[in-house]
């Protein structure tokens, strides 16, 4: 099921329909930055196993394959419209249980749900293998929809950086997590595009290592100039002068612009803030949750000690020790310079203004 | 030459003097935090070996451990009193080769020099014997001097803190680098011995996780209250209230103040400034330097990329990325709370007194 395979665009693309064999490829996450690996899929099991054992990861990511796996599983159906559309329904309800914490899978499969409804409900009149056709091309628009999110989001993000910069990053938001460009990521790639420069610095990440093994990665893959440090060096590399931004991704904005992301976000804030340097969050506007009072109304998941004390394959710390691992922290809205979504480049204050944007 | 045996002490000793067996008993800091095993040397050349190979690491632990080392070749000796001298002088120079940058290892090294000079040299009129006891009770002097210097800046920082603050600290100024007690980490111990809680976080000090394998493994042989962070998660602890000090240890003290430590301390003093949480220095008179001027003046050594790519036995990485390895920066005056010595506590201006201290 597996092949080291040639690229097929001249970019990284974590999730791609192969059109030449009628499957999905899909980049095996798990390997990297070692091996560049595709898995190819032809049934909703394997994308759901694919969901289910991290090769694919990234909420958009992770929604895009679920939508392509909707289609496989109803090519592979035999049977009149209607018994179409209830396995339609079936295997929405199927993928959804791959990973049951993911918004967007959530998002992705009522998309194709709704979509097989309107081929196959009521007064429908679709024949059955035009349904599994435009549910493949719904699972494609879902796909560039999302790229096109990635792209305006990185067109308002450059907006703000200028030719030569040094810009840090933390964690990954990158096109690895999306369909294409990412959030945070999307400006250093639109730069490469543009010819412009920037001076990308990726923290590794403890404990997990997203900076290292896929930011770092991901941008080397582009062509972009890209240099790894360890999470405590970002002070000292701001201290240098060689930091004229930082932009990282968010896993939820909170209504009053208070900001959840991968832990050690909040200490990047600080040490931006103590050096003059601005601090961009990039989102796309489903990532913006109103209904989220403040930070601290954002729960903060606890993870197994393992990944602190052994997550190198190798044990590092004693036996027994106690750890904290907290996965995010909150960035509160005084350290956040602008947020920056598909709509454009959001600031304070924030309540007011993130109101006004959905409206 | 190595058994895993019973600790002599009820606390971990790096370097002890084994007097039943005379011979010196080591402790493999390169198996730490997994295994706890004592090098058994009797010979010069064994304790050069333990330093080159990093078996003993520390400043003020290699001295002590090349001051026995002097002792060891000196026992071995067969000849005069002259020829003693001579030898005694040969082993100085030898063991100093060990690790050619580590000034406390050459300060012990002329220590034992001058100790031969005064037994064997000119008008003395000490026996060859006698010299070679001597040159024990010269080394394991200065392993005394050594515990009292850390004792007295244990006493001195203990009167900063209270029964029960939360302390951050970050890589390993503790015991195991030293006779005893350390100096950041000694007022924990202290703490401990006088019945004080304190509640010690840990960093974990990438890339080479001195904080992982060292300073919490120490505090939890010593029963004190440590728990492992990752370096990024320090702002987010201190968010949350449960830090009320920081205190590090140092390489260098400028004339003026600034300070050098391992890479991520200056990170640390700035989140420790922007909670309002004082920063703290501990170190002995030895290492404040006022022949340089300022930060500015001391040289940062930039290590090798593997320590940060694959620094666990596994490749975390992609090949051939950029890497920026600093193994020091510099936290400049203005972040530095106070300089805790043996000789007391010390506050701003830094340029009037530490000079003051001198004198």
């Amino acid at each position: 099921m597996t092949t080291q395979n040639d690229l097929a665009a001249d970019w990284l693309q974590s999730v791609r329909w192969n059109s030449l064999e009628d499957r999905l490829d899909l980049l095996d996450q798990r390997l990297l930055p070692e091996q560049i690996v595709y898995l190819e899929l032809t049934t909703a099991e394997q994308v759901w196993d694919a969901i289910k054992q991290l090769a694919v990861r990234g909420a958009p990511a992770i929604g895009i394959a679920a939508a392509f796996g909707v289609h496989l599983g109803a090519r592979a159906f035999d049977g009149s419209r209607e018994a179409l559309l209830a396995e339609v329904g079936r295997l929405c309800d199927y993928l959804a249980t791959s990973r049951p914490t993911a918004v967007n899978l959530f998002w992705a499969l009522d998309r194709m749900r709704a979509r097989g409804e309107a081929l196959l409900g009521g007064s429908a009149d679709t024949s059955v293998e035009a349904a599994k056709q435009a549910l493949l091309a719904e699972a494609r628009l879902i796909q560039a929809e999302d790229e096109e999110t990635c792209r305006l989001i990185g067109e308002h993000a450059l907006e703000l950086f200028e030719d030569g910069m040094g810009v840090l990053t933390h964690c990954n938001a990158g096109g690895l997590a999306t369909a294409r460009y990412g959030t945070a990521l999307a400006p250093m790639y639109l730069a490469k595009e543009k010819g412009l420069s920037l001076k990308v610095f990726a923290d590794e990440t403890r404990p997990v290592l997203q900076g290292a093994r896929l930011t770092a990665f991901e941008l080397q893959q582009a062509g972009v100039d890209v240099t790894l440090i360890c999470d405590n060096m970002a002070g000292a590399v701001m201290a240098k002068g060689w930091v004229q931004a930082v932009i990282v991704g968010t896993d939820r904005v909170a209504a009053n612009g208070d900001v959840a992301n991968k832990i050690g976000t909040y200490s990047v804030a600080v040490l931006a803030k103590a050096h003059g340097i601005p601090f961009y969050v990039a989102c796309p506007m489903s990532t913006i949750d109103l209904t989220t009072p403040t930070g601290a109304d954002i729960p903060i998941e606890e993870r197994h000690e393992d990944e602190v004390t052994q997550g190198f394959g190798k044990r590092t710390a004693p036996e027994g020790v106690k750890v904290y691992n907290p996965a995010f922290d909150v960035t509160p809205n005084e350290y956040v310079t602008a947020i920056i979504t598909e709509k454009g480049v959001i600031r304070a204050p924030y309540d007011v203004n993130l109101k006004k944007l959905f409206k």
